[in-house]
């Protein structure tokens, strides 16, 4: 039994359209080998079924299920200029693990559906499932499935993860009260500059940035907060989380909407970006509008904000803001006044890559 | 709480672009209500969390879980010239409906994830979940979430469903034993025959044929066998399954490489389409490469061969041969003589859409 044996019909034509292509597997077995080797030994709950006609797992007793699934398509989510193929891999995964994160939930099983356009090669598929996979074993989830195709559009990634979470603790968007007091982990913006040197970079067609750049790496290799998201689910600090995919100004707004509450947020408390060279008016649109920072957003009962930590696994947390009845969304300025803040996230996002 | 509201960063770009479009939803809100609309009221098993990072749902105890995922790409699996929006939606969820029917589960959740070529109307996003939407109601499926995007390329559907099956009545496609009698459900070929009946209509840009055409149907609106693999998994009756999705040919290649045996069918036995004017070497070529019919393909102990009905839930149920074994698989022809068979269904799948 092959991994993924049920899609060998489109892994047969995409190796045999492949063979005439340099760089490519030569037959349908050495894909499906080089995807074995690279994914057994994750079986934690995994069943006898895999490369049957689905994937049987299993999901402990008095758990729920958490279920998640995420598009990155080239030229919307991803670019070949921008984002190397080990990138795409990790964040095609790394979304889903971040909403399940925001839910106080542990990921177990994947399934990763890939569309392939013609030109790609071997060399980019291996590096896609390498970025994908190493995120993956980190956080020891099984990549147990999905589908695979050739697309005569562009390359697409489904990925679906299912995650578990104690039954009753899950952090949903819906519960922030007035009065709770509202967090955030990590620096916001970070992404978002990361990815404006890429973009510079690849327009001014200049020496490879180092991978390793904080903001680059950020960009590129987002970390889910699974570890925090757990801790504040079992310990029953928080009363609701969002991660932050869409940018805080949008994010703050769909949490806000979830919970039928408001916010009033503090320019002054924000973890911006360090300056390096950076306006603080650039840094702070980064903060509030830049998107794919992938860190948590979340509210706790006042009662509870002292046994907040100040630091959590390697990441800052900090204090931004209040829930509030009106359901206004609103900014204080460090000169006091007030303004209302409007969810632009999606805005920087989709220019991004916009053809 | 808005269905899908996680995605409604991308939503919000698609409606933005639509609005410019005739026939297009005017906001996201317009698309998100309508949506909601039709996916309320199906919630056994739906905790609360929809519409939230990710959707939570609830397995029983002493049940394993089954996850699958299809992918279906415009240009590949289906082609706008011939499948109405209405049956892209049916066929993209029936595939991952028949893997789990032929596991013997019940599917329960659906996560439909939908990447949209520009030129795509209200009109058919609407009707593609219309034909969707409804097989998840008539299965008691809950569409949960899933994720939309616009893409400069085709258009892309990735169905993923969850089913569940008691601990341990998991059917396999590894559990066939040489002695094992082979079963298929309904008549093979009729979807490759509503296939080739649609093909040639558009090619001479005749009248629309009627869609309750049997072949046609078959095709358009293929059926997932559910409550044959689930009467076969309570039962104890059968021993390995598959679902008939790229050919018997292909398919038993599956089934025997997956139990490491080998089979022997007879031609005389196969369930061919009616004769409607086709030649008998026709109707055997669409039994044996014809894909997409969404039969059952199943192994039963000798023993318990008497216990199969000859008819289930309207279909027939056809005794077509017996597992070996010898690892090769053969067709025992009308006048006796034996030949190896090929598994060439994929090839009939791959050429009808290539370009």
């Amino acid at each position: 039994m092959g991994f993924l044996s049920s899609t060998w019909v489109s892994i047969r034509v995409l190796m045999a359209s492949h063979a005439k292509a340099r760089h490519s597997f030569r037959t349908e077995h050495e894909f499906v080998h080089w995807l074995q080797a690279h994914t057994t030994g994750k079986t934690r709950g995994v069943r006898a079924g895999i490369g049957d006609d689905a994937a049987l797992v299993r999901i402990p007793p008095r758990h729920d299920v958490i279920l998640k699934a995420d598009l990155s398509v080239e030229g919307v989510h991803f670019s070949s200029r921008i984002h190397p193929p080990r990138a795409v891999g990790h964040r095609a995964l790394a979304r889903s693990l971040s909403d399940i994160a925001a839910m106080g939930g542990t990921p177990r099983f994947a399934l990763v559906s890939l569309a392939l356009s013609k030109p790609t090669t071997r060399a980019w598929i291996e590096q896609f499932y390498r970025g994908l996979l190493d995120l993956a074993a980190r956080f020891d989830v099984a990549v147990v499935g999905g589908d695979t195709a050739f697309t005569p559009g562009r390359t697409l990634i489904d990925a679906m993860v299912v995650g578990e979470v104690p039954s009753g603790q899950a952090i949903l968007r819906s519960g922030a009260k007035p009065g709770d007091r509202i967090f955030v982990s990590g620096r916001l913006g970070l992404s978002a500059l990361g990815l404006a040197m890429l973009d510079r970079e690849s327009s001014h067609r200049g020496p490879r940035l180092a991978e390793f750049a904080p903001a680059v790496r950020a960009h590129l290799f987002p970390e889910p907060c699974c570890a925090l998201g757990r801790y504040l689910s079992r310990s029953r600090l928080a009363s609701a989380a969002i991660d932050l995919s869409d940018g805080l100004s949008t994010d703050l707004h769909h949490l806000c909407e979830a919970s039928g509450v408001g916010a009033r947020i503090f320019e002054d408390s924000l973890p911006l970006v360090d300056s390096a060279g950076l306006s603080r008016s650039r840094r702070l649109r980064l903060a509030l509008d830049g998107g794919e920072d992938y860190q948590l957003l979340f509210t706790v009962p006042l009662a509870k904000t002292s046994r907040i930590p100040s630091r959590f696994a390697g990441a800052s947390i900090s204090a931004i803001g209040e829930i509030r009845k009106s359901r206004e969304v609103v900014l204080v300025r460090s000169d006091g006044k007030t303004s209302v803040l409007e969810p632009r996230g999606y805005d920087h996002f989709s220019r991004t890559y916009s053809r």
